[in-house]
């Protein structure tokens, strides 16, 4: 039987139950829908709804509910629909017909509201916290890094010499923005909805905010509005977006690394343990988990977009498709947790190689120095831009690098080149005078390194 | 031991093989695999890299892994990173190191490329067989209520008149053109790429169109670049795109179903079976089913979404990122499976309330009929559209019916009406005028359902 | 002429041109690129780049090319790529030469990164601008419509009266917690780029502390990694989300108005001014703007979707991919801002009708009262929602609305039941009772107005 | 004046207009629109409801109007909503009220259906023809390196050595799927739905297969239900489909050409006029429009997903949220048609450098052929690839080439080593090995280019 059986008069069919019944997903909520009971019980001793007697037999009988969920010995059975039902079903073969009024004044659309919502903030904060050592993990490859030159990329093209550190750097700022987020995420799942009936609030005499602050439930606020309360999801929205752009960060990140271990690069090698090998190819050593990061978020933004179409146009109140909300979060709070610790000992594991870094560096990405140069001889930018661009390709057609064109050669490109010309081509000066905020001197790096760490504490 | 380890120094990480392997979804294709093995080990010893004895010996193995999974007594071990290695590594412990010799001049890439496919061209033919019994049952009501007439609408607002057998109909042809998509991603699957090896073809002498041919797999072509075969996953993104498709199709019919049963239109009554109820409200017949249809779509969107953005931008040949295909694309074929059998019991046991539509009907939905009596008497059509807006207007100021305007009153909007003017506001005459090709006259809607019937066999 | 022209032996190609060039969205603009070169002028002294009397005739350079776009008088050079060459290209031509120096030691990299924040921090304020007065209007309505009971929905089926306040404050506080999105866009959006140079950072003696606080640009932080800073677009990812956010709240109500506003409800008229014609039915007026907020809804979403897609798996640095932030972004802040004004008027001028939402109350919407008045007199909830869904069903199979159930019959399924039972047919006073926190009671409802309220100011 | 306005009594919002209004960009569906009207009103003769000479005088009105937007004299009024009541304005104006009679029976919503059917298929066949030169490049490109030998890649790591026209050729065939794909937006836009009226069909005597096939607009088929031919915009979402996958398979080359043109790679280069350069950078060569092709992938992804996302949900008949169509599908089609003729130029252009392909090869990549070597004496396969592993590790833990491992010590790891193991290594009896179909032998490459070429004939 279900629990809502009394004014129908044949039973739900088969393939329904098996498309409605969310039980098969929704279970893993036991122990915040048990958790949410046990105070909504006592909520109802004060209105005056049950006696503290029955409460505390409920209290009880949840308890023991929650032993056989955390023992995995919970029996299901057909009629359970889905947690809550599951739940209050067998609380009442364990204390009787007294379980029957604990759903008095609640309906299941403030229950898995208060369920879902105590979900999202426990595993919210869990992916805040698996955030920090990765952060950590990038502060501390970049400390030793600080002064390792390796070519700078834009468009994928050679652009300037930059630090290891620097570019390492780059992803904690990034990570760092999406523990906004994660927070933004968790402060719209800070509202208590229980009390709020099916829609319409509830006839009890419930002090919601006592339910809320007062109780082991500790939210931060509660819900203005019954209606909006019931069919509010955008906590999980927000976790859905947060989620992806986590993804997309790391997607970033993954990029880099796959092509900077291709061999042409050299610039890291990944550690075996986080490499995998061909069935059929001997030698390969892949970066399958890199690929995974970059292809699963994907998956994250498909469920982002999947469940923002679901709740595109819904009318009010209450209505099945936003059932449509637990999977897609389940499937991308899993999968971030997945990545997360290895993408984690990938970065703590890395082996970056200094040298092959080096090797890579082309005089070319001192062009702009060059420039500079002429700048601050006095030519406009500019014009110095378009004489370095010609030395450039002065140097293309003749085969050479950009410090084997004679000076006599520069010199009719502008004669403001002379003798102090040479001491352009060298990486490391050239690094080191970008140490404005932000830049990608070693000094500069360190200053960032050192904001990071503070804001990591 | 992995299949691949001779290189390494160091195992795989813990976290890294949870997050890597994908037997726990692709063992599924663990019949798919099975019958791709047995077709190979036939051409390996054609191509003379293994004997007839050996590949009887291999078939046997392979027949014996097959009926362990079908008993569901196959016993995962922990290197069974995937259905391909769980495969391999049974067989080797049934028929011993001969087993070996299967994945000879194969790779994972070209195995599970064709493991996929067939499993597609499979499931995909399923989804067009089980269209047809809802596309039956649309028929079916239809042909039952050609000659009802209900509101039509546009913008949610009272349009015309229509048949309801017309506005049953209408989904009938939705669907019809996604066999055609259906169709698109099996004819996309039906490309053997086996042969193809890692990414560079096979050194061995294997006939691929023997292979894919006349083998029991028969496949109607095969792949002709060997990079490409391993790295294209278009028929997953056709079946997903055709999935989504019909989800948006059946979610129209689904809101149609939805707004129809709120108690003010009364149109169609949903079977007890196909509704539920509310744990707290007694009363309630809640359509679930119908939001579910509607809410999945999102699902299914999310999951196009997802896999083409985790295309977009991949490197030429085998990537990791690929193993996203399968769970994005086991989810939208599970849910339609789970969706049609029950949207197809509730259009075969859907009550439509024939008195209630009827009495849904309004006569301003006759002002276009209105407009065409004047065009009728000599009238050009953009004047007769204004006269009757008018007449309209004049009859809601004065809070009556169109037809209960007084002649006069008509005459003075245009001296065309006249005493023939009582007989426009007739709602079964202005549907029965609707007789042309794909109108909603019952004539027009009783071709239609020929047709269908016709397109159905 | 570009104005990187130097190393290249060929010109760009005009399909490139035409794929390529930006100006024809980006020269909106101008405005921002304007004032930041102003600024960064006024660094360049500071850093003695140039001279004060450089920067001065710079300066009043610029303020003539303002002009001319404020005055629509720029004349557009087939060498304009975006709207940087093209602003230094006409400063060129003004002021000469030293023209050419305001481009030392920056890209247009960081430039357009600047840019972009300062038009997102603009337009997201306008944003939340123009939800205060739709805020404004709900708040308006719901407080004139305090009392009035209408049926409320789960399912889109009648599940308990609500007052047509409570329905109307449920978009409030979803519009509220939008507000919480549009600003992280902004907080985003609040770090000065400008000094990252091309990817590296800046070699010149630049204080960006100094150039984001203390200028007229008035950055309340500056970005802490150069290369982050030319890549990051997370402000226009959060953007694109928040609006979408909005527009799926509006898209429900949106899609309540439609319903609300057929005649079988008649809940809502909308105005004359905001209802549309049909060109062939001549009685039409339909609820178009409300369509297109749904509608458009599924373009908010695409916008985030393809850019997030866009974003996913970039390398290091700026890659030209990025320019796909703007017309994104262009086109959801200018589709909301179209949206916004005529949903405001809309509710500001809807015609809410009271009497025809209690025509439409349903005597089962009191079941839940009807269990509730068991409880009270002792039965548990669990069993009481069974006897009322009895009497439900009994009602419905005779015919007769609940109240009109002889006392007997009542009595048959439970003894409970009294002559008392008729108070319960009351719906004013089932939503009288819901008057704790949040609840649809009049009283309940007038506190949610006055913290509304008090937020709005 | 609207056309519709009979029945309102307060004009339009302005605001609303500004929303509402869809001719700024509906008005280049001119010329489908006027054709469509021009064969409706010879149907309207045949109906009997205008005359012949009327006829004729709305035909030259209307050759009237073509031509005043062929030379761009066509002045809008603000009442033009859309095309449609542009044009029917504007015909009036000339030919006075016989204008008026044109929409006799018709309505916008099978006209826009009708206008958008032609544009469609116009503009797919047109995406169709702009494939052809781009795979003849590929084909091109492919033939004049048959032979030349690169690195191939999975997981971006060496793989095995390919040919470089077996590379080129994978995109030849993504390309040629994709034609299907456009195919089929094709003939679900081949249905004529004129004749379907408003939603309800027409109730004039009109022929609408004479209307489909034997007038000038050529249709193959017509719509079977006006319901469906008024809401259905599946070719709309089958084009957005057709597009984002081949932005897809056009992705993956760029992503393929932006790393092979990084200088470690020098895979290949792209011409100077399809190359770009940088700001401040005067070294960069930048491959912008391989970017822009992979970054606008993206917002193809986000027409289709925002496209679906609208349509998801729509109740029967149509909804203005339909107006949704056209700027999606503009843009994409719009979107593709600038970045093919830049992307053929490019192949036809891109110079492969086989110098630095070959001097990429790497020994490892002959692991496989190491391991078919002991296969070939009798190993069976899994135990071989771990033995050519171990050699692998070994020549890596040394330091040297695997050809250079002494034979001592390739014994120790398997006794069937012996002299002639050292003809494993050369690369192209590698490749010259997979000449099965569709492998990357020279021989195999120049069949596949044979069979290609005869399919684009």
């Amino acid at each position: 039987m279900t629990l809502w059986g009394g004014r129908f008069s044949e039973p739900s069919d088969d393939d329904l139950r098996a498309l409605n019944d969310s039980l098969p997903y929704d279970k893993r909520l036991y122990r915040e829908d048990i958790r949410g009971s046990i105070v909504y019980a006592l909520a109802l001793v004060k209105a005056g709804v049950i006696t503290k007697a029955e409460a505390q037999q409920i209290e009880q009988g949840l308890e023991q509910v929650l032993a056989e969920f955390e023992a995995d010995t919970f029996a299901l059975k057909p009629e359970d629909e889905d947690i809550h039902t599951a739940v209050e079903r067998r609380l009442t073969e364990i204390i009787g017909e007294t379980g029957g009024k604990l759903h008095t004044g609640r309906s299941r659309n403030d229950q898995i509201a208060t369920d879902m919502r105590l979900w999202v903030r426990r595993e919210m904060v869990g992916i805040n916290n698996r955030l920090l050592p990765l952060q950590e993990a990038l502060v501390e490859q970049a400390a030793a890094h600080v002064e390792d030159v390796m070519p700078g990329y834009t468009h994928m093209q050679p652009a300037q010499p930059v630090t290891a550190g620097h570019w390492l750097m780059s992803y904690f700022w990034m990570l760092q923005r999406d523990r906004t987020r994660v927070d933004v995420s968790i402060i719209h799942a800070e509202e208590l909805p229980l009390g709020s009936g099916a829609l319409a609030g509830t006839p009890l005499d419930i002090d919601r905010m006592v339910l809320g602050f007062n109780s082991e439930l500790q939210f931060e606020g509660y819900t203005q509005n019954s209606l909006d309360a019931v069919s509010d999801r955008d906590f999980v929205a927000d976790s859905l977006y947060a989620l992806s752009m986590i993804g997309i960060h790391l997607s970033r990140l993954a990029e880099d690394l796959i092509i900077f271990s291709n061999p042409l690069f050299g610039f890291v090698t990944l550690d075996d343990r986080y490499s995998t090998g061909s069935s059929l190819m001997p030698q390969k050593r892949n970066p399958d988990p890199m690929e995974l990061m970059r292809g699963k978020t994907g998956r994250l933004i498909g469920n982002l977009t999947g469940f923002l179409t679901t709740l595109k146009g819904l009318p009010t109140g209450y209505n099945k498709d936003l059932q449509e909300d637990k999977e897609a979060l389940f499937d991308s709070v899993d999968t971030m947790n997945k990545l997360l610790p290895v993408i984690t000992a990938i970065i703590r594991t890395l082996r970056l190689n200094p040298d092959r870094m080096r090797a890579a560096l082309d005089e070319n990405m001192l062009a702009t120095d060059l420039a500079d140069y002429l700048v601050k001889k006095g030519m406009p930018f500019r014009q110095a831009h378009h004489v370095s661009g010609r030395a450039v390709r002065l140097a293309g057609e003749r085969g050479v690098k950009l410090s084997q064109l004679p000076l006599a050669d520069l010199r009719e490109l502008s004669d403001l080149f002379d003798s102090d010309t040479s001491a352009v081509f060298d990486f490391d000066a050239s690094v080191a005078r970008r140490r404005a905020i932000g830049g990608t001197a070693p000094d500069a790096v360190r200053e960032q390194i050192e904001e990071a760490r503070r804001l990591l504490e």
